[in-house]
């Protein structure tokens, strides 16, 4: 076994201290928490007052520390540390999207100029080893597309709605009440979240750096029963994709609703799990499912991070080197079913064609092929009574 | 990139070409395929004469050749050619299941002393990462179980019986016609194949080097449509499963028909397809599909194998030096539905109980708890009109 690791923790929230926990019950890594960082003084935590600083230059200039893991919720605050941590020559693990997501192509070069790793397997789905797998394992062959159930509490929203005919308002309720999801489910509902997520994979996936910005994201916040009830007609169920796919050298991703049919794996993707999908040249299709949300899960992935750092692994980014020949573009045509209300709505759109339209008992549906341009000029995401689904 | 690698390619069948056609298909990874040495002189091959070899020096002994990929049949031939690689320091990559679980030990002691490397993803769960997946990411975290349907013939005739309704042997016939079986299935039907592959598993999942000969193997050659009635019944399907458990540091395994049911993720692992599920004490279950059998996919997990030495990977066997205190027993005692022809045979066996006695139209079943050791004692794969199968 490689000398010990000591680390610098910041943050003692769920993942925190799970981390923290799950460091102290697993005896074949060398590693322990020296100092931890936290903002709030008033509040009493269960573990050694010693450890604990309020800052945060304790742990950033601190030479007895090795590596520094970053569990904080504040997006902004993260990056701080993560770039002054790389700045001081420190490897670090995260397990913030937001943050990552952001920032990505500034920390690739950060990694590159002072030999160091950022590590942020967690940030992605979970418990689930999806980034390393592409980095080591789908090197080679030819991915063509990844798709994604990556946010355990929209999972668990539609998993309520389709299994007990819950309206979204009820299932959103009972999510908060299991601690599914938050006070505050912005994130998660309007489906940004995933979004950071797939915009790290398509690094790692396709070698692209694509803003967030960039990428379209569609959430559940307006899922109705009726939605539910057209896709049991078609033997399907709605699962919220995040999803990157490439065709002749261009990809495109986005982040929307999809009528999942029963014969398709995501089908059986319950409340707070997640997966993954990738369809590839040669290994043809691949799936993952594990724990996405949780305070063990996100730990395990943090932990198995740390593991890496004790042989210096980093991630290569190398399709990013190889295959320059790849762009990413938003230039897409969906077919979707659109629920809406006023017809108003969908003259803000533009449509290669409007195939079937539909009213039952007052409410409207559509299905046609919508260019993804229109969707996004219109910020669609924020409309109210407007649902947008894809096959 | 890091510097082109020269392969010497042993076995020029299925996988053989597979890698032949992805090698020529793919642009970002830096090998070639420098000679072929293969068997059979009187056949045409669709490649350059000058590739091809019938003496195996000519790669063993070849100063030019970086690595050596085994693609044969003969396990004992495969053996004698990875372990003169071995020695002579060359890097190999092999996929012959059967060779690897019988000389695991030995070929673990061979790595060590020559500072080379075997790899070998491939001979598991064809285009799944599990071997890399054990050794890099679940190193620390607590595992306690490792199942996977890992023979595609098997689970393509279960799929055909279970949704077809077909007889044993029709379903045979019919894998055999589609390419699914072989024309002599022994290896498979009586599941030695996923038995050599447990018993590779083992080795990453535990760190546990287990002969196969100590591991039980039942196999489906027996299975019939009664039993398949008795599983809907209970809402389930039948799978082979071979799988390893661990409990107060002692791990047993054995690969046997289950009673899989509908919420399981197994379930919906059908034809040639195989799965994997690990539960881990952090990351909880953890679920991985993908194709087994076929010559790209078995070809896709040869490449990452590839792929990897370019960076001299080895596989650590790291649990079999952290945790020595866990020990491999066929103490057990399995819950199972057993059908059977003559008292006789349940005569010989040892059960804990027998909880359920059936005749129906005069075939008799029993539920049970019965001895594993008493079950490899009577060599009951052996057996003729008897089945058995665990809950």
């Amino acid at each position: 076994m490689s000398k010990s690791i000591k680390i610098g923790l910041f943050g003692f929230g769920v993942v925190g201290q799970g981390l923290y926990n799950v460091l102290k019950q697993t005896t074949s890594i060398n590693a322990t928490i020296n100092k931890i960082c936290v903002k709030d003084k008033s509040k009493s935590r269960n573990v050694d007052s010693n450890l604990i600083t309020f800052d945060k230059n304790d742990i950033l200039n601190n030479p007895d520390i090795d590596i520094i893991v970053e569990l904080i919720d504040n997006a902004d605050e993260a990056y701080e540390i993560v770039k002054t941590a790389l700045k001081n020559k420190k490897s670090v693990v995260s397990a913030n999207k937001k943050m990552i997501a952001e920032h990505l192509e500034e920390f690739y070069d950060l990694q590159k100029e002072h030999g160091v790793s950022l590590l942020y397997e967690g940030a992605a789905c979970g418990s689930i080893p999806i980034i390393r797998n592409l980095e080591e394992y789908y090197d080679n062959d030819l991915l063509t597309s990844i798709e994604t159930i990556c946010n355990g509490t929209t999972n668990y929203i539609l998993t309520k709605m389709s299994e007990e005919g819950l309206e979204y308002s009820e299932a959103l309720a009972g999510a908060q009440k299991s601690g599914f999801a938050e006070s505050n489910p912005r994130l998660d509902v309007m489906a940004f979240d995933p979004k950071y997520k797939i915009a790290i994979l398509l690094a790692h996936a396709f070698g692209l750096f694509v803003h967030e910005k960039d990428v379209f994201n569609f959430g559940i916040s307006n899922v109705s029963n009726f939605d539910f009830q057209y896709a049991a007609k078609n033997n399907a169920s709605i699962k919220l994709i995040a999803g990157a796919y490439k065709k002749d050298n261009v990809v495109k991703a986005y982040v929307i609703p999809k009528f999942i049919v029963a014969s398709n794996m995501f089908y059986n993707v319950k409340n707070e799990f997640n997966a993954v999908q990738l369809e590839a040249a040669f290994s043809d299709k691949q799936f993952f499912y594990g724990k996405g949300a949780g305070a063990f899960p996100t730990a395990s992935a943090v932990l198995a991070d740390i593991s890496a750092l004790h042989y210096q692994y980093k991630y290569e980014y190398k399709k990013h080197f190889s295959d320059t020949s790849i762009s990413f573009s938003n230039d897409v045509v969906l077919n979707v079913y659109i629920r809406y209300k006023e017809k108003s709505q969908l003259e803000k759109l533009e449509f290669e064609s409007i195939d079937e339209q539909h009213t039952i008992n007052q409410t409207n549906y559509i299905i046609a092929k919508v260019k993804l341009k229109s969707l996004i000029k219109n910020d669609v995401n924020e409309w109210q009574d407007f649902f947008v689904a894809a096959f």
